[in-house]
């Protein structure tokens, strides 16, 4: 008799937007004349530029044709998308990565939840506590993390990194050595940066002590500040110890196209085997690269009419940060995040839970937001909101907030 | 100190059609003169239908505008897509399949690789042998496997069922039980095919012994004779103990598109855990979903021009499935498959093996096919040649190795 993955039953409930949608959903049949405002899930709103929208039809086109038609894809992803990525994306920021280190994929949220087979199960995990599910979950499903403890809401054999309004909501070297270190920054979900001589420690750190960073630059277009890093690949060392994740859901509007990428440098060794083989080796088997047309497209994002329509998109999206930003603390909200990111944390007032915080938007202002229980222990009493609204909605969100 | 998953260091060489694509590379660098016929790789060559291109159009335009912009699509993929699946390839075949059984994913492959998480690495498994390199090589990565054995090519813990021409190269019910058996009618890589009654055994026997069949159906478009099933779901007792995989790479000729769906039917369950629950969760966690414009564009295949206009594209790969078989018996080769599937399975003439076929035909003929030893020990001094080239070079290619 064949046994399932018992690893899956200690998951604590259903995946935090599942839920949310199922809440969501629920509130709407109930109560169909109320015009909810949804700045939950990070899903964008705005049409893709018009670049993108030419170069998807340019590549329809050539699908029609016998000559011009494409069918599997180079393992790795067309090199036309991989070079104009390590050019713009690494060497112009002064980053030695090569186009043979890129992996192209049909985004982030894969890459960051499969990045982890390539590892030992043995391996401990570090993370941030808030932090975006995906990270944890993954490791649960391989049987990274021991059982889940319904006292201290954590798993007992993963070292979380308190992110806190006492240290700026940036994570301190862990106490307990461990192998695998995920950090996202800008972050999610707590919006927060750390400049390039914070992550220059924690380069630093993991080729001291063995372990591998995990590097989510998912929402690094929204960088304003010139001491935050783009690329963890812009600290000394990093090609030894550190693996990065890059989607285009944020910086192009590409959560329905999907397409992210993953760098995997060569000098990054366990003993004689480059993790680059090893992804290499996943990527070729348990996948089979990303649609044709959805690359052209992501060649597009970096054209330059793409970039500055993009400029234009995401300057949109940061006003609807600043917006919310400002907006709250007007209100009374304690609030952070927002500047060199496109997610604001908020702590829920009045001694409120997250998620009692959650019923009590969606049934008085029908604002949809995200708990920010839902992302750790430490984002009980916390709250995300996205700027990722029209701006329309996003202003009456917020005066609907102001109103309550 | 991190490690890395050493159930990778246990695949033997590279995955096989990168080998192939480094042979076939070299010999282009060494023999620029040279033209090369590709019959080696599933890849097709014939362009979209036109009903495909103008739904990727349309949905293109939609995602323009912010009115019909779409961002993450649901979980399980979209209705629209899922109610149609749903119709045409089940409830019209007389299978009790429903729309909330089907997840939409960017293609068999992933699936076939990521399907077997939700399993207890202890279960065992069995397989074909010559079998589809990624349900071994999964298997192997996440540790299910065992040690490989160079002297039998087989892995310690796998059971192997041969396919043989003594057997039809239809595998028997094994005598050892397994716990997940993959099963793939019409057969990548003999073209072999099994009967209804066949099928129902098979179906029998994993209800009776408490195994999950995983059933690829990637290749059922090409299916002819009225006694082999479209779907495991049309044999009894299939929704107990199933799981099946779509793939629109052949039907529809989607290999650079990237769609598929698998089908997790609701009465298939270990103990209280329905394995539709496990997959849903590993699906909204460790993926985000095929592309709108994409599943707009498996929507159009359904549609009226859709299917008339994709009956005459595999009319076209099934006369070339013709061409080769029929002219290979006529050269004198001993022949199989290509009735009811795109492959022809064929012996390597004048005991070569398998690899010195491959050169072989590559430098006299300047034909690329693929080595029967890489799928599996049993697979050794056969050779597999594929319907997807075009009409033209397939003839072509037949000629050169009549003429050899």
């Amino acid at each position: 008799m064949y046994k399932i993955n018992e690893n899956y039953l200690k998951l604590p409930g259903s995946y935090l937007f599942s839920t949310i949608g199922k809440k969501v959903r629920a509130f709407e049949a109930a109560n169909p004349d109320k015009k909810i405002i949804r700045l939950g899930i990070g899903d964008v709103t705005q049409p893709l530029a018009p670049a993108i929208i030419e170069a998807l039809h340019s590549a329809v086109d050539e699908m029609s044709q016998a000559e011009t038609f494409r069918g599997y894809a180079p393992d790795l992803g067309y090199e036309f998308l991989r070079n104009v990525i390590a050019q713009k994306d690494y060497k112009d920021r002064g980053c030695a990565i090569e186009a043979d280190e890129i992996f192209v994929s049909d985004g982030a949220k894969c890459d960051s939840g499969n990045i982890q087979e390539i590892f030992s199960v043995d391996n401990k995990i570090a993370v941030c506590d808030p932090v975006y599910p995906v990270y944890v979950d993954t490791n649960v499903m391989a049987g990274r993390t021991g059982e889940y403890d319904e006292l201290t809401q954590n798993f007992k054999d993963v070292i979380y990194m308190p992110c806190l309004a006492e240290n700026g909501f940036a994570p301190e070297l862990p106490t307990e050595t461990p192998d695998l270190i995920y950090l996202c920054f800008p972050n999610n979900p707590t919006g927060a940066t750390i400049t390039k001589a914070q992550l220059q420690e924690w380069v630093d750190y993991a080729n001291r002590v063995g372990a591998v960073i995990i590097y989510d630059a998912a929402y690094e277009a929204y960088i304003v500040e010139p001491e935050v890093p783009h690329s963890i690949y812009e600290c000394e060392g990093a090609r030894t110890c550190a693996i990065e994740l890059h989607s285009f859901s944020k910086n192009a509007g590409f959560t329905g196209v999907r397409l992210g990428y993953t760098v995997v440098p060569k000098d990054l060794k366990c003993g004689d085997v480059t993790l680059h083989s090893l992804w290499a080796r996943r990527h070729g088997t348990k996948y089979n690269g990303a649609p044709y047309i959805i690359q052209r497209a992501g060649e597009a994002v970096y054209s330059e009419k793409g970039q500055a329509q993009l400029k234009e998109q995401i300057a949109y999206y940061q006003k609807n940060a600043s917006t919310i930003l400002q907006g709250l603390k007007e209100a009374g909200y304690t609030v952070s995040g927002g500047v060199n990111a496109p997610y604001i944390w908020l702590k829920a007032p009045n001694g409120m839970t997250s998620w009692e915080f959650f019923d009590y938007l969606l049934e008085k202002a029908n604002v949809v937001g995200t708990p920010g229980s839902g992302f750790g222990a430490n984002g009980e009493t916390y709250f995300r909101l996205t700027a990722f609204g029209s701006y329309e909605n996003t202003v009456e969100a917020i005066d609907r907030i102001k109103a309550l």
